[in-house]
């Protein structure tokens, strides 16, 4: 099994590798696991090989090279591909600022990866999984937003995330490229330093509490989001590879399960999980650009068709927060 | 005003010419009319300029050149623009025989024009309208589509149409061109001979019995259309342009309205305007091919949108038996 991931050096990209390589295998088209014969890591700068994974028994390639450069795209598709996990894109505040960037990187360098699996498998059996976002909705959204419900993007990264999930979805009809778009909810807890994302304080206000440190929540208590874990997220990316192209039906884009939750029911979790003094570390403090940002985001999601389709959630904002103490914070999982 | 017409040579571009040449203004941002001062008809053949109406009042410009050709569009948008009519594609059947081609007109040559429109226009003043489909729509759809039902599109037809919607919709947000995308029910009753398009019996059953000459139906009685005149899609299609850039809130697209007519009723509209020897024309011959593919198309729109904007529908299918009868048979205009 040759597998390929772009976007290997980011934060789902080394989460999903990891996973990959730790399974040592991918379900082929009948759904036994077939071995990893071939793994190539992409990314702008080479991606680090795992460690502790690297140790030969899989064979792991880290090229570098920009996605939309046609001679680093025919570097990272020498040696063909059955599973591509295109994770590779410049995220939402920089496809707004530059917008020649965006569509450059998140659409037409997209197209070119589809061609290109097109061009190495002309049996059209490489399966390719295409990470989109919840950022393909705006506007005047109903109070929950079902699979039918139509993407009316209020940013250029939305709106070339949407045109990548429809050539995702003609590739997959036409028999060129085996397709599948997961739409992400966004993902806490999320480690390391709060970064310029809207969402960051989602992570801040469970993770700096966690570590002793003091965190501030910019929305009010009521603000909703619709969340899902890293781990529940990686586990969703390996099961979208392996679903049978059959069951798709006739669409090839599955908005991901997630948890609607409140801040409120989030700080409670962190509560159940660390104590009242914990969630005294929390301060409130309004900022009306990112409430307005937040709150203009859909909260609400009926998943149906994930559901029908086997993709997973998590159990609840606990156990989000209990996966990120044993995965981030070196605590053994005690289950 | 300057306009351009791209297709101008098609079924719809002629009309829309002729109308445009005719009202000799369109209103501008303010909604008082100005008059025009610059036509430019693009298409693969230079369009013919309506004899009746070249008569010098309006300079009209033909244009010959394919869309998707750099060299081409430059020639065309030397002069600036204030209004774009974008009404250049290849149909249905021929982008789904030819991938490359339909991507190249139907997708690659609107984000070509849209640039060179932003470019002409650097204000973003530049009004664009789009003629869309409901090609978009496919798949497992709900009894009544609605303004905020998702496109899943079954071809690549409606892929293309979706994604160029998408990017009109990015273009507008972003201040870059003012674009308008309306999608079209199915046209009827189309002057001429009978084509290959799925669709073309909508047409002949009336087309062919008011002419005194026999028609086949390979639908059941029952089956269900979404239609409009061509008079009023013109009129329709003027109107995209003139509503206010404000009144479309957080969305560019629109779908027009039309009637759900089964063609059965259709047929009493026939019987209604000519009488039971024309209908004594129509021999019913079941075609399952076309049956299913006309089976397919979604055949009631609940269309809010349009009607709050002041897009208009044909009062009835009668209405649109006697338009075809008084624009395409010569019979004088009665009312
Ligand atoms: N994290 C979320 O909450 C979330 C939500 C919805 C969707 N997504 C999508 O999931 C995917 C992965 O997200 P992430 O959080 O890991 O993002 P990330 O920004 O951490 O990782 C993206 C990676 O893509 C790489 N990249 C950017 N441009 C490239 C180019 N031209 N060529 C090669 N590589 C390039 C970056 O260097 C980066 O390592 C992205 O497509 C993102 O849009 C993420
Ligand atoms: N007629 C309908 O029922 C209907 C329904 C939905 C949408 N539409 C859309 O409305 C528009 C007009 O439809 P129509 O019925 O007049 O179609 P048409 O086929 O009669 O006209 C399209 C015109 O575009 C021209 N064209 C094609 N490729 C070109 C290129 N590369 N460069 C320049 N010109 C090119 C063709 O020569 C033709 O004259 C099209 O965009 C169509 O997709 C039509």
């Amino acid at each position: 099994m040759r597998i390929i991931v772009t976007g290997a050096n980011g934060f789902i990209g080394r989460k999903l590798v990891a996973a990959l390589l730790q399974a040592g295998s991918l379900p082929g088209p009948d759904g036994t696991p077939v071995p990893l014969s071939d793994v190539r890591l992409f990314d702008v700068v080479a991606p680090e090989v795992p460690a502790a994974l690297a140790n030969g028994t899989v064979p792991v390639r880290s090229i570098a090279g920009d996605l939309s450069d046609p001679a680093a795209l025919d570097r990272l598709m020498t040696g063909g591909a059955d599973v591509v996990f295109h994770l590779a894109a410049v995220v939402s505040a920089q496809a707004e600022e530059d917008f020649g960037l965006g569509m450059r990187v998140n659409f037409d360098a997209t197209r070119a990866l589809l061609d290109a699996t097109r061009t190495a498998a002309p049996d059209g059996a490489a399966r390719l999984v295409f990470t989109s976002s919840v950022a393909v909705f705006g506007g005047d959204l109903p109070h929950v937003v079902r699979d039918d419900t139509a993407p009316v993007p209020q940013s250029s990264y939305g709106v070339q995330k949407a045109m990548s999930e429809l050539l995702v979805q003609d590739y997959a009809r036409r028999g060129f490229v085996d397709g599948r778009t997961v739409r992400l909810p966004t993902i806490v807890v999320r480690p390391g330093p709060p970064n310029k994302a809207a969402s960051t304080f989602a992570s801040s206000i469970i993770r700096e509490p966690l570590n002793g440190e003091s965190a501030i929540c910019p929305v009010p208590e009521d603000t909703g989001l619709f969340v899902a874990s890293p781990r529940c997220i990686v586990a969703n990316l390996l099961h979208a590879a392996s679903v049978p192209a059959a069951r798709f039906g006739h669409g090839r884009t599955v908005m991901l399960p997630g948890l609607s939750v409140t801040v409120a029911e989030m700080i409670e979790a962190l509560r159940a999980e660390a104590g009242a003094e914990a969630v005294a570390r929390i301060r409130f403090e309004d900022d009306a650009r990112i409430r307005a940002i937040v709150a203009s985001w859909p909260a609400r999601f009926q998943t149906d068709r994930a559901a029908a389709l086997g993709f997973q959630a998590d159990a609840s904002f606990a156990a989000i927060v209990r996966a990120f103490v044993e995965d981030e914070m070196g605590v053994p999982n005690q289950e």
